[in-house]
């Protein structure tokens, strides 16, 4: 009786199998690359090759066919016990695949067989090998507002702009740059799809932070990057309001963003078990593990840990099972899930930083060595809390209201 | 997309249906019991005659045939949402009835006739309206050391001790009482069945505490009270030790407990839901609902409840996969799933109590009153911790031991 | 080296030690009084008696002569150690005392000698033993927002309203009403003297509630009420807005609030060490106090006490320094005070609520029984987040206001 | 009324003054010296200048003559504002010196003036700029049980062992090494006063830790070092027990490692008051400081900040009183005065982790960045609690005992 998430679709269990299939060989370089900031490249290749990268591509496309995200949260979160960068990295272009694939269908059942077409493009590039890379975030504007500009041209678009926290920016293919469209109308939400090749378009090595060192989420800058007329799609919503694909994005990339806080947190745990297992001390030469203060400790982690997993299992399989019913999804009813998805976000990353504080303790001063792993996974789990589209002074606000039954 | 716990299995179904259908009777009385310290007799009478009260009493016997812990768990949680009080003594009751109907068919297996139609016996009086009192906890003692004693007579053996916390008292028609077997060889654990109406039994009207006031957990007094030979279940530890049977009880009968203090976060939720979205405040008459701060506490609660729902369902669906699995259970993989479940209690236990509390604050001082059920609830969500087998000083070494591999 | 609180004056001392005198009787009816929800008559005659009540009446009127707060505060905890409810009620009135004697001569300073003489008068009533009750709370509406409503007629003025919480209400010989004065350019914020005997003024016996069940604080309903002109003081500010006086009454009274809380707590932890250093448990018969998890959770309620005992001697010390700098406080700085005294109170009342869950939970299940002093320690010390002027949802958003230097 | 520390003798406000008069050129380079794990030489140098190293040395032996233990907490809370890990380094020394001043008188009126002698001559030297690196701890062993051993020889004493964790290591002159003396009737507590330059004395730079990265905590590695008689001081206690001297040492070195803590709160805080009173995001362009969210985690950064401040100094406070009294201690008494010291450490610490964390919050993600001084104060602040003598698992049952009045 592991209290540890598993897959519950064959795909599933195919991509999971693949993840832990990895876990060595990029668990062995991470703490060089963490120290260096230096992104997994070799390693990122090595999940190319075995499918891993194209998990939810279908299988027609080059991929695995995941379609539960549910599955997809279980192998990211497998990722991040060797790598939590490398796992990030993994989980927003498998994110981003998976919106596709599962948005195409819709669009043709809509009878917009273009856009249906061109997500279908987008994805036999990322079964053929290309990475997408995720802009969304901009320095002083939030996820509802994003500040940079896709404007009208006699050809198609040019967009302007810088990014931040791109991960994967060194590898990224293709860049998912979420900007405000400039109608007529007023302006819109949008997406642009962007070759890194595109004239206007550089990447900033900015990324220089406490953890999460080795995923690259340097700038993007978007100088009068001209686009085709297909490259941006156009939200059905107003700048600054939530469309229903923007809360499908967020509820399909917020899963394994919680997937490596867990990961992360599983990662302390076990090091701080083999630790206190391991080591004696003077003059009893007692384990570590017969003190009561350790036993005690070592309760709490579990505690946690087994409240995290169940949350977010739990939490994901419902999703599952909402998105499944094959119907369009009503923004109303989005919401709501997407609440429950920020809950567990909100949930699981407080109790893996508290996991992982808890494992530093354990270790009694040794963890705070760099030699040790357990440092780098407390910088690392640090991170998620930042990560879009809400922060936590946003978040409670958020549930609560769609919780009270408000506009959110 | 609700986070309630619902049942897995259709007998479990049809007593949560039960439990719902008792919802509006069982709330009714609550205060004024609570008020008074009087037991729910009526509404119990009223579980009897739906066959709630025989929830896991198996069909042939007059029962509604649940086996599912996870389904039993769900049902009380439900009566727990109008009166905690009651909630607890249906759960000591059915939990009783699951062990004995779990336990009969392995005494068969085992060839232990005897031993499984004494079960069938008690069972079969479930059946027909009898309830049991169990006699776990005894002042000045922990749950693997009880005092009270079973000596052999001629005849059977004689019976003598005190003990506590006796929920359901007044209506018990056999006591379940934990006792010490004075073998030859040495104390055994052991479990004596007492009927109410045996000379030298009595119940001591002592139960006047701060909350769960309704449950009659009173006294029971037992002097010299003889008992026939197979009334006595002499267990296969000796006193003082971990047997399968005391943690399959205890397994059996804490899911009930967590899923009372469930019930009691969730009832506290509602009402200040529907609190909160009725009520204004000069002079602005903004409902409380739209000021922030009760839009980041309502958010507190739900993530909250939603963790605490996912622990508890998660939790017991693995024992019941567990113990499905039709072989005997090695005692220390008991200990696995015992730890499992202590994990459960003190998490569901403490956001339990943290929910309520919230609400309470949510209320703005009207819940204080004791017009208010959240002063009630108040009360009632605190007993859950000191409830056996293990306290809160005592879970954590426990857990952490099995968790370390530890003999615990 | 205790980290218990201490006078600082000899007024201060010669009070503190009243009230340390006092302590036995007092206790000696509070679990009586708490369960029977009566105002402990008798005790308060003897603080009468021996001027205990009169702490903040100068001695030329026949008080004690406090002028600090800090020292006030002292002596309400000591009290509170024996009886909460009872605590409370020389809180309000002594706090009233406090402020009447604090701002007499600063009117008079100001050429306003009428009001300073009135002020004198309601002190020499304090002296001679008028109670004075204090009705600043309403259902529905904030503290700046007070609906009780004062209107001028031919010999003075009219007063209707209903107010809710006012402590001692059985003995009060003068009601000290917040109201809202309508005045011609609009609704002023305002306090009107009210004796008892006054046509129109009646006590509802409300007060049923969790704890706090021996103060007494019934509704006052004001029906008509004519009072003649010096009875009202209007305030300098509008309705709805913090005037020097609110803010002097508000860190005049909260003190002695914040030390009941403190007081219920060192109770609580009093008796916690009792128990654990005398009760033993079977089988080894150890006392509890030699057991790790009790000497842990020892340690963190001695934490918590001394940092809940540190903020608040420290924090009222600085106030003292603050008054006593003799100059007419500028708002401004007064809400700079004010807000150190409101996250004082956050703080303590927290600490103080976890200081009596410890203690509750190191008693073992025994605390929860009514026979308990702990149970009613449990539930009184809840009761310190409800008390005026600020709500736990108000409090941080004022307190970080203040310190962002934005407008309260 | 700001809540900030603040001297109270004449000594400690000149030092006080001087380390205020330093904060700007220390603060100048500990991002650089953060980043590249150097020691502040310099910044070392310049506080040798100004005497504020001498701070605890008598003013005849050309020192400030501190003897405030509380104002050498003061000024080391300013130094931390700017750099934690020259504040360690100053701190250690500094203490040390207290130590040896204090010490002496009594030593001499013990007739003991051979010691008393020694202990002038080390502060002379330490007047004279020696900077004292104190050699504590080992891996693997707890503070009463020093490994590194002092045997005799012919002329002396042989020194051998290896501490890790040795502050100030490039700098010290003399280290004071914690060792287990070789006695024939048995193991003593001792300290060994080992001159850099004694043959058999090497530093080994392991010291790449998670934070305080400048604070060179190396390892010291003593191989069969010949030292003087007089350079060990064979305390009072048998190996593994307390004594007056280590608890002396305890409670002087403790306060500034408390008000390091604390100082990098403040830091924290001024950094995130600053940021969220410039910072707008669009589209509304507020102020980051007008957002619910923001005031509220700023009152709650206040509210610890104010506590941790009062815990702090009130302990101080008290420690001075206790010690001024001018009488030998009892171990006892000690026990008592250190368990309080514990507590301020536990609380002061466990705060100053929140709020540095809530100011991360505070900052919105781009204090996650290494360009921000919260990254590093991020890292800094955990160092704490692992800071001898007694670790976060040690500290409760130390406290509990004492507070229960069992042996430590």
């Amino acid at each position: 009786m592991s209290s540890e998430l598993n897959p519950v679709t064959p795909e599933g269990a195919s991509f999971v199998e693949l993840c832990e299939h990895h876990l060595a060989e990029v668990g062995g370089r991470a703490a060089e690359h963490d120290r260096d900031g230096s992104f997994p490249l070799e390693e990122l290749r090595a999940l190319q090759e075995s499918k891993a990268m194209a998990a939810c591509v279908p299988a027609e496309l080059g991929g695995l066919g995941v379609r539960s995200l549910h599955d997809l949260v279980v192998g990211i979160n497998r990722l991040a016990r060797a790598d939590g960068s490398l796992a990030i990295a993994v989980n927003m272009h498998a994110a981003a695949c998976w919106l596709l694939a599962f948005l195409g269908p819709r669009f043709t059942a809509r009878g917009n067989q273009p856009v249906a077409d061109a997500m279908t493009g987008l994805l036999a590039a990322a079964g053929s090998g290309v990475v997408f890379g995720l802009a969304g975030s901009e320095p002083g504007a939030d996820f509802l507002h994003p500040l940079t500009t896709a404007s009208r041209c006699s050809d198609g678009w040019i967009l302007n702009g810088r990014k931040s926290f791109v991960t994967s920016s060194p590898v990224a293919g293709l860049f998912v740059v979420r900007c405000r469209v400039e109608e007529r109308t007023g302006p819109q939400q949008g997406f642009a799809m962007v070759a890194r090749s595109t004239p206007g378009v550089a990447v900033k090595e900015t990324w220089d932070a406490l953890g999460m060192r080795a995923s690259a989420s340097h700038d993007l800058v978007l100088h009068d990057c001209r686009l085709p007329e297909a490259a941006v799609l156009v939200d059905s919503q107003s700048w600054g309001a939530w469309s229903r694909v923007l809360l499908l994005a967020s509820i399909a990339g917020i899963g394994g963003i919680i997937g490596v806080a867990l990961g992360l947190a599983e990662a302390a745990r076990d090091f701080a078990m083999e630790f206190v297992t391991t080591r004696r001390r003077a003059p009893s030469n007692r384990l570590l593990a017969e003190r009561y203060p350790t036993q005690q400790r070592i309760a709490e982690i579990q505690i946690d840990l087994a409240a995290a997993r169940a949350m977010l299992t739990r939490t994901y399989a419902a999703v599952d099972a909402y998105l499944g019913d094959g119907e369009d999804q009503a923004v109303e009813d989005l919401h709501r899930v997407h609440a429950e998805v920020q809950s567990a976000k909100a949930f699981v990353q407080r109790k893996a930083i508290d996991i992982v504080d808890g494992c530093l303790a354990a270790s009694g001063g040794s963890g705070y060595l760099n030699r040790s792993p357990l440092s780098r996974l407390y910088r690392d789990v640090r991170a998620g809390p930042f990560m879009q589209p809400l922060s936590p002074s946003e978040a409670p606000e958020y549930i609560g209201r769609v919780t009270l039954g408000l506009p959110p």
